[in-house]
């Protein structure tokens, strides 16, 4: 199944299944039960959602992130060992994890946003994971059935923020300056993750392309080491790390600015996609 | 006044206003307007919680954090020169901002838990401070308008998890390794809190005893950087940093042992004293 949360053209807020062309309005019929995606994957129910809901087409709804409200996002950082390299970094032998907040990213479909405090808005084509089942202290063997699914995560950055010192948060907690979607895929329907790719595309045209194989510290690793800090719980969204081929590092750079779009495609979970705009906010 | 969330020995969850040795319930009279005290913090309300409630004595009550649920607790490193040049680092720029999530924390009172996964956990007394009214791009002349208050911090750390790549987020992460309170203070109390001092008392012996003042980024930068990054919200907690004499700069080295008690004392604020325990957690 494909598990989208998404706003309805009468601006109120659902989750379903995506399938085809449409969406099928699951939280029409169980919000009462459910009130989120979150509250359907603490409840062990994705089962419950097969075939509910009149279909809404695609082009009709607002994609939000497929979990708008989770309690953690854990990023990964420097995990594919291209981007090492070309970052100037020794193989890694722990997980280096940083946090977004919710509010730094959106939906498929809508605009990132280049803050006005920078130039040097940088994409990062991810595979995320949401935790399906809470857990403190998983071992390896079991970090598989914690997983609820996969998506697309854009992992928008803001270079010279992330390097005014040693620690990455400001460069990765800009309003509205990454992205998740367009929803979340059952492991069901992927099979091996580790078998698929992972394609970043700016105004069409691949800056990034790598299997998934080649993360350097795997998911059951990256589950085992961050349940050891604290519990993992149901929506809980972590990304894997970013290949090669970041705009920083291209010669000459490739900064995102107004008019450009990218694309993040993992094969068998879909195609994550959003213009850039400036950034909206009133001070 | 000094606001704080507690728990009532009948086990429900509450919020009222410390004076001497009891803490008025104001939650017993204002939860249905107020469901906590974050809410008091966002509807600009605190003046209504003012005498408000029936006493309960201080020892009748488990603390909580002052804000149990803020939606950011947003971290400083190295912001205290002596802290920094210990860590053999130079004045610093910009404030290193990294993040800790609620659950690692608890109450005044409440005992602080060493992880089985380490023995290197040590104590950070700091200054926290608590956003009282949202914004974005706040500047610094107007910050001061956006605090609701001070409190006492003890960003406890597992150092070996800290240092396991640039990124601090594991080792300040750890459940219940860390503590907040007795209570937030607020500003006409305080007076100016550049003129106050912090103190961290390990069974009792003075390890760390520094005048705010020596914060190298002060309040109001902290605030209109971070305000830069994305919306602060009533209830946001931000920590200010840690002066020098942690354990494990000390020769010989101090780590928290079970059985250990850490008193953090900002002056005009008041004292945080929590116990080491190990960890309780079930796998």
């Amino acid at each position: 199944m494909r598990l989208a949360s998404f706003t309805r053209p009468d601006g109120t807020r659902s989750y379903g299944t995506a399938e085809g062309d449409h969406i099928l309005d699951a939280g029409a019929v169980l919000s009462k039960k459910y009130e989120d995606l979150k509250s359907v994957l603490a409840a062990g129910a994705v089962a419950e959602l097969a075939g509910v809901g009149e279909p809404v087409a695609l082009d009709e709804v607002t994609f939000l992130p497929p979990v708008p409200n989770p309690e953690k996002i854990l990023c990964i950082g420097l995990n594919y060992l291209p981007h090492i390299l070309e970052s100037g970094r020794p193989h890694p032998e722990y997980p280096s994890i940083f946090t977004r907040y919710p509010s730094s990213i959106v939906g498929h479909g809508v605009p990132i946003e280049r803050p006005k405090a920078s130039r040097e808005f940088d994409y990062e084509g991810e595979l995320a994971f949401v935790i399906g089942k809470d857990g403190r202290h998983i071992s390896e063997d079991a970090a598989w059935d914690h997983i609820a699914g996969y998506s697309c995560f854009n992992e928008g950055s803001i270079r010279d923020y992330q390097n005014h010192t040693t620690q990455f948060w400001p460069g990765k907690s800009f309003e509205r300056s990454g992205s998740m979607g367009p929803w979340i895929v059952t492991p069901d329907e992927v099979g091996d993750i580790r078998e698929q790719t992972l394609t970043t595309r700016v105004n069409g045209n691949v800056e990034q392309n790598a299997p998934i194989s080649d993360l350097a510290i795997g998911i059951p690793e990256i589950i085992a080491y961050a349940s050891t800090v604290l519990t993992l719980r149901a929506g809980d969204v972590i990304v894997t790390g970013t290949p090669g081929g970041v705009g920083r590092y291209r010669t000459p750079q490739l900064f995102l600015e107004p008019g450009m779009d990218v694309e993040v495609e993992i094969s068998k979970v879909g195609v994550l996609r959003n213009e850039v705009i400036d950034e909206t906010s009133k001070p």
